[in-house]
């Protein structure tokens, strides 16, 4: 079944020409349309069964199981059009792998380089741009904008971050990390493209803004939580204040990034230094409100190898040491054409290993 | 009329006890239901009337200047509960008061002070959580978060930043600053509450995140853009990239702050080095999207004496000169159960002075 069997079943939205989107779930290389099922399963998006709640979220999945079980007719993937399978509410992005953070400081401030005070203390993160959140598939458009003082156009480093999406169900604020699995549903892939040149003019002092604001592309399936292994989550140390304790699950999620069909890296999620419950109870710890549909996202998956990077930032080092492509060309940043997919592979619930699917994207200029 | 005559008529969403929400306009101290005239007027949301484009956007307010001089039943303000008139996209906060950039440096680098290297060249921004812009008069609980390291409690540096906000009316992309009036509906208060004990400890490298997530207060009213007078914008120098040019119209508007019925300050906004127009160009220059409710704010409004500061931190200079406030006490942050009023007027299309009306907040515990 290719990682998309019955401990799978990854929920989606897709139509057929002419048709109206649906929700199904994913068999194989073919779509389960669930709409037959009724309530929830019958919207044309993930939102309704979102807002419902882990009993609801079990129950369509009990039923989905009978369904799937029972010999459904199947749709060939080829046959339909896959979207985004909820509405984006606030999107915001993490930055908790140590490693990436490491790695950043050592290439962009190699003088002193260091992880920032606070970051073994909280989850820094900051808010991105909802409307840009694209599905996998979607072509992108390589941004223009200052790439340097007096100097507007095409960015020149061009870049991919892989990263594992959260994506929030039920509405809260103050929560704890024991209240992680009550309001996120599940989880996606995501690449927050980024334009290196842009952002290192204009992210002082107020953070990243158009270098990530132009794409962001999710996968088409969310994996319900339900469906995955937690796995011990990496130390802490410090140990973290009270808010943001017990740390909640790690997951074990082994990604890939291709570059050109050509592997590049394999970012190992199991090693990030936050987890998402911890995100969540920080994101919330102000009174702040998540909402259906809220995604937010791990931050850039890197491990200590070259080639664990969960950015090209990383594995060029900033473009300086080339990598190279299967058909003999060398890059430091992407050039147009060029396609990136991230895939991933999970531990399921049931001990199995099951895949979380793919988000690509081809460079346009 | 107070500011709230047939020169100006903002746009709210109000509902009665017990009723729906509808929209309407204000007129002096009543408000003016605006369902019988249908079509986009007939919603209980702006949203429809924005996204129909500048030549209907003349023709409501053309109907609605009508139907007003009819003389219809008038409502009183009192009789109803406002609501946000607009449900927000995606929420961007910029930093385009020179003074107020100047002033920030000074309190919080003294020992380098000055406007970061790309200010003058780019309308600096960040996205802010657009699931928590309030309506004016909701009660700001006081956030809580990291104060300083190892310290997890409420902010004791809570402040408010005096905003005006643009409200999107058409979708677009890589928008020209003279497309400005066919895609912005209206400008619209907004309170900017920051947390400024949360902000020093996590704004590096990310930018403000829970700083400034936990609430944003905007004004029941939007004034469409049509209603107001423009002036010429502030000489710029060096002179912007193509991209940003012409910089566009600005707005004769003048705020007022009032701390506990206080007046405190008068900002200007008539001083604003980046216009609205630039803000919408930058933003979307990428490629990003603006979709119908997005709200851009300005950025804090402060002028160069310390009663034209729009923020208590440029106005007690970081708590170290305190206000003496009519009850005799003094402040240097907010405390529980202050109450902050942000108001404001402009000269209209006609050239009268108009009210914008105002977005106001009590702080509790």
């Amino acid at each position: 079944m290719n990682g998309f069997g019955l401990d799978n079943l990854p929920y989606g939205v897709f139509s057929r020409p002419g048709g109206e989107r649906r929700l199904g779930v994913r068999l194989g290389t073919d779509v389960v349309d669930l709409s037959s099922l009724g309530g929830h399963l019958a919207a044309g998006s993930l939102n309704p069964l979102m807002a419902a709640g882990r009993a609801e979220w079990r129950a369509a999945r009990e039923a989905v199981i009978a369904h799937v079980t029972a010999g459904p007719p199947l749709i060939p993937l080829s046959a339909v059009t896959l979207h985004l399978p909820f509405e984006v509410a606030d999107y915001t992005d993490f930055y908790s792998s140590e490693q990436h953070a490491l790695t950043v400081s050592k290439i962009l401030r190699p003088d002193a380089p260091g992880l920032p005070p606070q970051w073994k203390h909280l989850p820094i993160g900051y808010h991105g741009r909802s409307a840009t959140v694209v599905v996998s598939g979607t072509p992108i458009r390589r941004p223009s904008g200052q790439i340097a003082e007096g100097v507007f156009g095409p960015s020149r480093r061009l870049d991919v971050e892989a990263e594992v999406g959260f994506v929030v169900g039920v509405p809260g604020r103050r929560l704890a990390t024991t209240d992680f699995a009550e309001h996120v549903f599940g989880l996606t892939l995501v690449n927050d493209w980024s334009a290196r040149d842009l952002q290192a003019w204009e992210y002082r002092p107020l953070g990243p803004f158009l270098a990530k604001s132009f794409a962001t592309s999710a996968s088409p399936w969310v994996v319900p939580l339900d469906a995955l292994a937690t796995v011990p989550a990496v130390p802490q140390d410090p140990e973290p204040l009270d808010y943001l304790r017990p740390s909640g699950p790690g997951f074990d999620l082994r990604l890939s990034v291709e570059w050109n069909d050509t592997p590049v890296s394999c970012p190992p999620f199991a090693s990030m230094y936050w987890t998402a419950a911890q995100q969540l109870a920080h994101l919330t710890s102000n009174g702040a409100a998540v909402r259906t549909g809220d995604l937010y996202a791990s931050g850039t998956v890197s491990g200590p190898e070259r080639d664990q990077a969960g950015s090209f930032l990383e594995l060029t080092w900033n473009g300086a040491e080339q990598v190279k492509l299967a058909d003999g060309t060398r890059r430091g940043f992407l050039e147009d054409g060029d396609h990136v997919r991230i895939a991933g592979t999970a531990r399921s619930a049931a001990g199995t290993e099951i895949s979380l699917g793919s988000v690509s994207g081809t460079v346009i200029p």
